[in-house]
This record gives C-alpha cells, sequence and structure tokens, in this order.
C-alpha cells in the first residue's frame, strides 16, 4: 500500500532515506520547540536553512521538492523560510526575467544564497490579494536610468514579508510602473535591503519585525518601507514588460505565464494537505487504539477508543478522505510537471503556447478550487484529531495544536477558488462543445429535460460507486448551473459583469466546493483501475466511504436534486456505519501504510510501539523539575499571610444628633 | 439594545464601571502579551491573583460573577487560574464537606486565600471524563484514623491539575475510598501539597510542570503524583458518603446534589461563549466597514469589505447566532440561581428535594446541550472572524488567534452534550405526560400521523418566525425519535443498554444538536415579546436569519422530514440574502451595543474610531527596532560568503587502464 501511496518503490525509499538523513542529524531537533523562546526559533532555523543551502546547490530539482515535502511535515515554519527565498523569490526571477537578469542574478548567488537571499515582497499593510490595487510606486528617472521605489502611505507598508526581519539582502519589489507620470500597473522589481558584508540596511530601507504569529514562528515575517530608494532600471525583471532607457514602454502579447508559479505554490499545498493529515491520523488511530474509556462490564478493562461507533464516526472518514487528497495531489503534480514540460518545449514553437495555454487555465482552476478545499479539509482533519485526544489535545507536545496553528495559515494565503472557469464550462456544456474530462458530467445534465436520479432502493445500488458517482456529478452540475443562473439573472436586473459575479459569489463558491468533491471521488474511482489487486477491496471501500460520508453531509444537495429519496440517504448513513466498523480492522495498517517514522510523527501519543503514556511523561517531564516557584517570596507569601481589617470609620456626629431628633 | 442584552442599564453601567477600573490598573495591561515569555505571563498573573482576592473577600458573590465575566474576555487565562481556586477547589468544599468542614476550612483561608490556595485534582495521565474509572487510592487506615492517598501506576498520575505546578498549597483529590479491603467509589479529599510557609512540596508529593498549551498559558497546569501520603480521615469531604473511625461507611440517600458546581460551569461556559463572540464580531465588523478591496469602477475608492455579498454572508449570520447565544445565557443563569435558590430553602422541607432534583435533571441536560453547541458555536464564530481578517488574522496582535487558541479548551472541558434526557422526554410524549415547555413540541409529533410542511411558498409564509419555529420543532422532534427508534433496535438485537446506546451514538448527538437550535430558536423568539418596541423589527430580523441560516445549513434535514420543499429551500436562501444586506446596515450599531471598550477588545483591528492601520502599526513597531541581526556572524555571513569547490575526486589508475583496454 505504501508503494502504492508514495507512487513507486523508488519513491518510498527515497522518502525513508530523507528521514532517516534528518533525523540522524541534531540540527533537525523538534521534540523540544514548546520549549524554547521565538529568538532560540529563529536562529535554530536559521542554522538549518544554511546547512540546507549546500543541498540546494548540489541536488536535483526533483530530489530536493520531495526532501522538502518531507520537511514541510516535520517543520512547516522552516519550509516557509525556506521556500520564501527558493519558492517565491527564485521563481520570481525564473518566471519574470529576461536570460540575461536570471544570469546576473544567478551569478550573484540567488540560488545557492552565496552572496544573497530573498525574500518576496507582494503584501502591503492595506492590500492583500488584491494585487492592482499596491501602493508602492516604482518611478521612472530617465535622467539616471533608475527607478525609484517608494511606500507613499502606511497601508503601502510591505507587509508580511517572509524573511524581511531578519534574512534576506534582496527583495522582490511588487510596486506599481510609472514612467512619464503614467500608470502602467505592476510589476516587479529586485530591491538590495541589505548589505551582504556587513548586513546593515541600504539608504531609504526601513525594515520591523512582525513578531509572533499565531504558528509558523520559525520565520521571520517583516514589514518594509521605502523612501525614495534608487534602483538600476535593469533591476526591474523584463520578461514581459520591457522599458527602455528612453522611457519606452513595450507590453507583452502575452501576459498569462504568471500563472505558472502560483499553480506550482497550489500544487504543493494539496500535496502538504495530504501529508499533514496523514500525520495527524497516525496520531489519532493510533491513540485510539492505546487509550482505554469505561468498562462495558464490571471488571472487565476499559473499552478501546477507537471501538466505539462514535469515534469511528470522527476518525475513519477522514482516513478516507486522507486517501482522497494523497491520490489527488499524486495526479496533480503529475499534471503540473507535464505541463511544464510542454510549455518548456513550447518556447520553440510558438503555435503551440496557445494549447498549453488552455490547458494551463484548466490546471489553474483545478488547482485553485482543490487547494481551497483540500486545505479547509486538512484543517479540519488536525482539529478531529487534535479533539480526539481529549485534554492531550491541547498539550503543545501531542503535535496537532502545533500542527493546527502552523497549518491555518495554509487557508488564508494564495487566495480562494475560482468559479470563472467553471462558468465558462457551464456556457461551453450547453453549447454541446466537448468538455475536459473532469466536468464532462455536466454534458449530462445541462441539455436532458429529465434529471437522473437512484432508482432502486437497494442498498447495494444505493451505495455502489457507479451510483454515487452519476449522484456527486448531479449535485455538482446543478450547482455550477444555478451559480451560472444566479449571474444570468443579476445581468439580466442590470448589474455590469464584476458586480453580478459579486451577487451570486455564495452559489459559486458553493458550485465550487461541489465541483471539487466530485472531482475528487472520480479520480478516487479512477485510480481503483490502476490499483494492486491485493489492495483493491481496501481501496473500493474507502473510495465508498469517502462518497457516502461526503453526501450524507451534504444531504440537502442530493434531496434537493432529487437523486436520492430520505429514506436512499438514511441507508447511505447505514452503509458509512458498516463502513466504518469494516476499516476500523485495518485502520492500524492503514495508518502504517502512510510509513511515517517516529521522529516525523513527533508526538508521545502517535508513536509506533503505543507505549504512548511512558512517552509523555518522560516529554513533560523535562520541564523545571522540582525548581522553587520564582515568585514565591515576592507574591504567594505576601498573599497567604496578608490580614484584612474591616474597614470600620470613625463614629460621626451627625448621625448620633440624627438620632437624638 | 445595550441594556437589553445585559438585562437592564444597571448590569450595563456595572459592567462599564468593571471595565474602567481594570483599564486603569497597571497589572491589567494586555497588550504586550504576544511578546512575554512563559515565565513572565505566569508571575504577571499571579500578581492578578494577589489583586483580586481582596476582591473576594469584600465583595458581594453576584457581583464578582459579574467581574469575573469581563475578565474571561480580557484575559481569559487568568480566568481559569483564580476559577480553578474558587469555582472548582472551593465550590468541591460547598457542595461536599460538611458544615463543621466547610467552616475548618473557611478558617484556613479556604475563601480568602489567607493561609492557603486550592487545586482541583480530578483527571489522570490515563483518565478523563470517565471518573468512575480514576485509579489514585484513599486507603483508609483504622489503626492511625488516617487516609494513605496513592498513585498505583504512571496513568494514575493526577494531569492537567490547574495551579499545582506554581500556586496551589492544597488539593482536592479525587480518589478511590478503599475501606477494608473493599471500595466504595470516588469520593474527595482534601490533601496539603505544599508548606504553605516555605512552599516546600510536603513528604511524598510530586510535582512537575505540564508546560506549553495550545492556549492559556497564564495557568500553571501541572502533574502530581503521591506516594503513600497520609491525611486525616477528617480530610475526607463527608457530606454525602461518610466513613467512622470504625470503618464504618455510610452511604448518602441521595447522591444527585453534586450535579450542581457541574452546572454552574456549563452556565459560565455558555455566557462565555457569548461574550467572545461578541468580541470577536467587533473586532471583524468594524474592520470590515475600514478595510477596502477591488475597486468597482477604475479612479474609485476600492469598496468596503462589508459591502460584499460574500463578507456579509460570513459575518451577518454569526451576528444573529451572537444575539442567540446571548439571550439563551441570561435564560440560563436566571433558571439556575432561581434552582440554587429553591435548593437552599429545600434543605428545610425534605418534601421539596424531590421536585427540585426533576428541574435539575432538565436544566442538566439543556445546560449540557447548550455548552456544547454555543462553545462550538463560538469556537466557528472566532475563525471565522479571524479569517475574515485575511492575513492579519495570523498575527498574534490582532486578537482572534490567540482567541481560538485560548477558547478552543472550552469544546473539549465538561464533557459533551447528554442525550438520555432527551430519551427519557420521547418516552413521555409517547405515553402523553406532560412535557417541559423546551421540549414541547414533542408533543406534536410523536402521535399524529400526519407531518406537519409548510403549505404556502410565498417567501412571507415560508420565511415567518411561527413557520421557522414549527419547521425546527419538526426537525428537533424527528430526529429525538429517530434516536430513540435506534435504541430500541438495538435493544431488540440483543445489546445491553449502554452497548445500545453506543450503537446509536451518533444519532443521540444528532438529536442534542437539533433539539439545541430548536432551544435557542425558540427562546429567540419569546424574548422578542418582552423586547422594547424600538428594537423589535431589528430583533425579528435577527432571529429569522438565525432561523434561516441554521436550516439552511441543515437542508437535508428539513427536507428529509418532508417539511419544506426544495423550492422552499431555495427560498428560505434568498431570504438569507435579503436579510444580510439589510442587517449589514446596522452592523455598526449592532457591534456598538455589544459595549467593550477599546481596552477589553483589545485588537487594533477591532477600534471604535476605525484607525486600525496606525494602530496595528504602532504595535507591530514596538518589536525589535533596528537591532542588529543576533546571529548575522554566526549563520549568514558564513553561509553568504561561503564557496562552493566541486568534488572532484583523483583519476584512478583502474580507469586508465580500462580506457586502454
Amino acid at each position: 500500500m505504501t508503494y502504492f501511496i508514495d507512487g513507486g518503490k523508488e519513491l518510498t525509499l527515497e522518502k525513508e532515506s530523507f528521514m532517516l538523513e534528518l533525523e540522524r542529524d541534531p540540527l533537525w531537533k523538534i521534540d523540544d520547540y514548546p520549549n524554547i523562546s521565538l529568538a532560540e526559533i529563529r536562529e535554530r532555523t536559521m542554522a538549518k536553512v544554511r546547512r540546507l543551502a549546500d543541498d540546494l546547490a548540489n541536488s536535483s530539482k526533483e530530489k530536493f521538492t520531495h526532501k522538502m515535502s518531507v520537511i514541510s511535515v516535520i517543520d512547516p515554519g522552516f519550509w516557509t523560510r525556506f521556500g520564501v527565498h527558493i519558492g517565491l523569490f527564485f521563481g520570481a526571477l525564473q518566471g519574470q526575467a529576461t536570460p540575461s537578469q536570471l544570469a546576473y542574478w544567478l551569478g550573484k548567488g540567488a540560488l545557492t544564497m552565496q552572496g544573497m537571499i530573498g525574500c518576496f515582497g507582494m503584501t502591503e499593510l492595506g492590500h492583500g490579494s488584491n494585487v492592482a490595487g499596491l501602493e508602492t510606486t516604482a518611478t521612472f528617472d530617465p535622467d539616471t536610468d533608475e527607478f525609484v521605489i517608494h511606500t507613499p502611505t502606511l497601508t503601502a507598508t510591505k507587509w508580511w514579508i517572509g524573511g524581511a526581519a531578519h534574512t534576506a539582502t534582496h527583495c522582490a519589489v511588487y510596486a506599481q510602473l510609472i514612467v512619464g507620470g503614467r500608470r502602467h500597473g505592476v510589476k516587479t522589481f529586485i530591491v538590495p535591503l541589505r548589505d551582504p558584508t556587513t548586513f546593515q540596511l541600504m539608504p531609504g530601507v526601513n525594515i520591523g519585525d512582525i513578531g509572533k504569529k499565531m504558528g509558523r514562528d520559525q520565520i521571520d515575517n517583516g514589514w518594509i518601507q521605502f523612501t525614495n530608494v534608487r534602483i538600476p532600471r535593469s533591476y526591474m525583471l523584463m520578461k514581459h514588460t520591457k522599458v527602455k532607457s528612453d522611457g519606452e514602454v513595450i507590453k507583452p502579447a502575452l501576459d498569462q505565464l504568471a500563472y505558472g508559479a502560483l499553480i506550482q505554490g497550489r500544487v504543493s499545498m494539496v500535496s502538504d494537505s495530504a501529508n499533514v493529515a496523514k500525520r495527524a491520523l497516525t496520531i489519532a488511530v493510533r491513540y485510539a487504539t492505546v487509550r482505554r474509556q469505561f468498562s462495558s462490564e464490571p471488571g472487565q478493562p476499559e473499552t478501546k477508543l477507537l471501538d466505539y461507533p462514535i469515534h469511528q464516526h470522527r476518525l475513519i472518514p477522514l482516513l478516507a478522505q486522507t486517501f482522497a487528497m494523497a491520490f489527488a495531489a499524486r495526479e496533480m503534480n503529475t499534471k503540473y510537471l507535464s505541463i511544464m514540460k510542454r510549455l518548456n518545449r513550447a518556447k520553440l514553437a510558438d503555435n503551440e503556447v496557445a494549447s498549453v495555454l488552455e490547458d494551463l487555465k484548466e490546471t489553474h482552476a483545478t488547482s485553485a478550487g482543490l487547494k481551497a478545499f483540500c486545505t479547509w479539509m486538512c484543517l479540519n482533519i488536525i482539529d478531529q484529531c487534535r479533539q480526539s485526544l481529549g485534554g492531550h489535545g491541547y498539550s503543545a507536545y501531542t503535535g496537532l495544536s502545533t500542527a493546527y496553528q502552523d497549518f491555518v495559515v495554509h487557508c488564508t494565503w494564495e487566495g480562494t477558488p475560482l468559479m470563472d472557469p467553471l462558468h465558462a464550462m457551464a456556457e461551453r456544456a450547453k453549447k454541446g462543445l466537448p468538455l475536459p474530462e473532469n466536468v464532462s458530467y455536466l454534458a449530462l445534465f445541462v441539455k436532458s429535460t429529465r434529471r437522473p436520479s437512484c432508482k432502486s432502493d437497494a442498498k447495494g445500488d444505493v451505495c455502489s460507486l457507479t451510483t454515487l458517482k452519476e449522484a456527486w456529478g448531479c449535485v455538482a452540475a446543478n450547482a455550477i448551473i444555478q451559480a451560472a443562473r444566479e449571474f444570468e439573472d443579476a445581468s439580466k436586473r442590470g448589474l455590469d459583469k464584476d458586480a453580478a459575479y459579486e451577487a451570486c459569489s455564495a452559489a459559486r463558491l458553493h458550485a465550487a466546493r461541489m465541483h471539487t468533491f466530485a472531482h475528487l471521488l472520480n479520480h478516487f474511482i479512477s485510480i481503483l483501475e490502476t490499483s494492486p489487486a491485493p489492495l483493491r477491496t481496501m481501496l473500493v471501500r474507502l473510495a465508498t466511504l469517502f462518497a457516502t460520508h461526503s453526501a450524507s453531509q451534504h444531504s440537502g444537495e442530493f434531496l434537493a436534486c432529487g437523486y436520492y429519496t430520505p429514506e436512499q440517504i438514511y441507508t447511505l448513513k447505514q452503509c458509512i456505519n458498516d463502513l466504518c466498523a469494516e476499516i476500523r480492522k485495518d485502520a492500524v495498517n492503514l495508518v502504517a501504510s502512510f510509513n511515517y517514522t517516529d521522529f516525523v510523527i513527533n508526538s508521545p501519543l502517535g508513536c509506533y510501539d503505543g507505549n504512548v503514556y511512558e512517552r509523555y511523561f518522560d516529554l513533560v517531564r523535562r520541564n523545571n523539575p522540582q525548581k522553587p516557584v520564582p515568585y514565591f517570596e515576592s507574591l504567594i507569601k505576601p498573599l497567604l499571610t496578608r490580614s484584612i481589617e474591616p474597614v470600620v470609620g470613625p463614629k460621626l456626629e451627625i448621625d448620633e444628633q440624627g438620632e437624638e431628633d
């Protein structure tokens, strides 16, 4: 099963080798994170950056990516600190620099960090996902052939810039290009922040530390203000838009290729969702087979948590979701790599570009949906797993409270799902045009007047994968068509395109969610065909549980479109009970197939040998053993030994006189 | 509106006075929490304990409780540290000590902390909510007239004990009473932990620090192990079960009164849910009326977040939920106080006890359900509000990431909702017996064969409060009856009572959730009648939004029981859109009516004057201004200046020979 999940024995062995390498390196000690300060965390993380930088220079990109995907489970905050340089900063260079610019920055150490470390200056205090609204300006000065980078207002302060506070020497700054008084949109400029030899701030650059966050304290997010900072004209990345020394601005023919870097980020977040969910479930399932609570008969040992139906209901469907995400992540990855390969080839034959761009758009939309819903799904998995540990889930030593705090930011950055491409697909379907495979269900529903429904009440029919696939297709198509209809209604009421999109935003979000479920299920089913025979029974169970559980959570949709009757929904629920009980028998093996070592799991409650209490106690016992309470003399003793005199004021003459009256 | 929410002008003025008092006291500075260490947080919290202890001695219980409910929003961790002594430890004394025992401990300072500070030793490493399964033993030694308190195994270690690590001198220890070799169940024993004059641990007592948690680091949770610690027989709390010096164990007639303390905890958690939700929404709504994003037309100012329908959908229904919770909390409080009054009177007339106990049981069940679902609801509100701040929600300075981490434990402790009493009510309904008012909807559905449904498709009818009340009653009754049926089916299959309860646990949980929604709605509607006329229109809107939004989130239930048709569900959704847009106009006033000062809100993004960016920047700017990066010389410089020699090994003779061959 492990080989199947990982995508082959070779990849499994490689992953195992990375885990071993990291475990043996004292720098990667992670079980004491709860005890060390923000400053120590930051410093230790930099030491790891230093160490990993050599790997970057010496290993293949693919191998390095695989290693980073293991590291991202072990130490998500490190992953971000390193990723800012290699993914965002270097990614911006790759995507937006001309060949000679790229060569120039490579020579300065832009990849290997020999000479410079980069950060990525997009977001501002007052501006997040709306890049077009950024306020920082880059004004061209033809007299000196320079750009002047400037922060005109407080809200234009670059904000959340990872690596800015402590690490970076250079920043890829997103700013409004202004030439001859005219604005030409947001472009990217490489701005030196610190002198690499002294680490002194460059003139006009002000930087501060964003400080404590909910998680990922490993990365030193900072704010940056520029006061008329001058850079050579050639520091603007000019692969697309170009500015000549005489001030002429040359716009590119196609500006869409910037998609690439964003998609890569999303693809890795889908993988990360699957991987982090694997870790959370390993902890929760292992603990639930050790922890006992309440005995069924007096004198008998208490029952294991995982033998309670309510606990199975909580965890086992999450196991099915994790498999669905893992397979979807693998597919996204493959797809992305193949598009990138074609794109690189396409550089030679210009006429291929358009066709690749079409595919890129579709992948863009699917990856946006998968990113949004898989990160939400994973966050829910972490939280459910954490809650399933009872009170111990609240401890910083059991692994999941920190996992939540680290992961939750995935749900925020890089935005929310896109509906526009789905809307376009609905239009295509109406016109009878061919559809990409993952929205092919639309064709069935757009034109037909008779809606499909589940014809048989037999459990085997209601809960078969064939029925469930049709059911989810029906619900997704319904939601997409509904959103398209609301858009048209809004347009008819006279709203312009943007306003009409806003008016149906809830319906669009809902449609994207339903489409993503259908996509996850369809891909899971397609995987079954290629799966090794001994695994198939289990995989079918997992796929069926994924489909029935998510359907029962959205039962209103299935009832509303008339696919299932209330009785059939009830049958689904019984099927979920049966599947939970069935899969529970193999639950321990299934989490073992995720193949993470105790080092990666990094939770005493999720250890392989089940010796959870001793390990947990050993870890906690390291906290200040029996030292005297530091504030006993100053605070506690005065409290315990104080005396309170009742307040009785002097007797007033006026009261005595009053009495006499 | 403020007076109406708070329950009268007097209470509002009192709350304002508390807020002012705390704001003026430098000890209550809270805006620098993200910057200070665990050790500093602990110490500062103890200083507040010291200060508040005098209040405890000098103010009425009611006034003190009101003050604590303000403090619980400002500093939830402090609230827990103080609450462990006053709520749990002193509560245990009040509930379980005989009058002479209570007098004895009061004389030692058990209330005022003059001489002792208490903690509450219930949970163990291996045992949470199953109190009967606790392993710690209290063995009676008739020779010395003492109990021997002992931790027999690792899993018996007292765990999570708030105040144990740094604060407490005494502990109310829950342990198995063993007399003459026989076990008599879990009882409570007061065990000295530390010498109050030296703070040295008592012989046989070992204590450690549980360390870092997800939140509430203000409280020093600890673990305790007892090795044959001896205490006088009279240190066992003997209001109920008594042990005589000759070893005779006298069991109480009625043991149910221990409910009291638990209910108090739950009631305060429902209040707390409402109060914390008020704070979260104040931050989110104020920020959403300042933050702008994307302009509808070029050159125009960007649109305020709260003017986007999708943002309204996110926040406005949560506003309605908060009102529902606030009113329910007020009612629970009143009910609880009246029962407690009757209970104290009942001590005189024994025949009244049974009747009060009936009411207590019902309150117990309702409070358990409200506690469970209101804490979940509030947690969701915090998280949605946090997400609505975009990236800034991830900062520790904007108030909601910490709020989440502090609040999330409310969802864990003191257990999950009870279904048993609802099941009993279903039985009563079947037999035609009278029902308590809050489950009166059962009577309508149990016996009738024709199910009620919404007869009219007109928007005004589908979305009227009368219809919605009937609809929610129908869904709740359905869920309760379904759970009862599953229980009976399981019994028929031969399962014993406990196993049958387990088998239908998912259905029971679902029934409790549906019942709680119906209860919240019914109470909201009943409040409308007593509301001042000028507020009524707004309150009706809020109640309707609460009902329609929660119905649309559970649309499957309404479709399955045939109350609404799919078209009517669609009408509900349109009604939600309209209500969100309508209530949005008053959103700023509504959060103002929650009446929290900027000090209590403690978030630059939620300040009253809307000057969010300056305040946020000022707060963050306090972080290390321009200090040199501490590890530049040791780590960064060597990284930037290193050189990597390509590895080229010596040329081997064997290869040259090979070439020659």
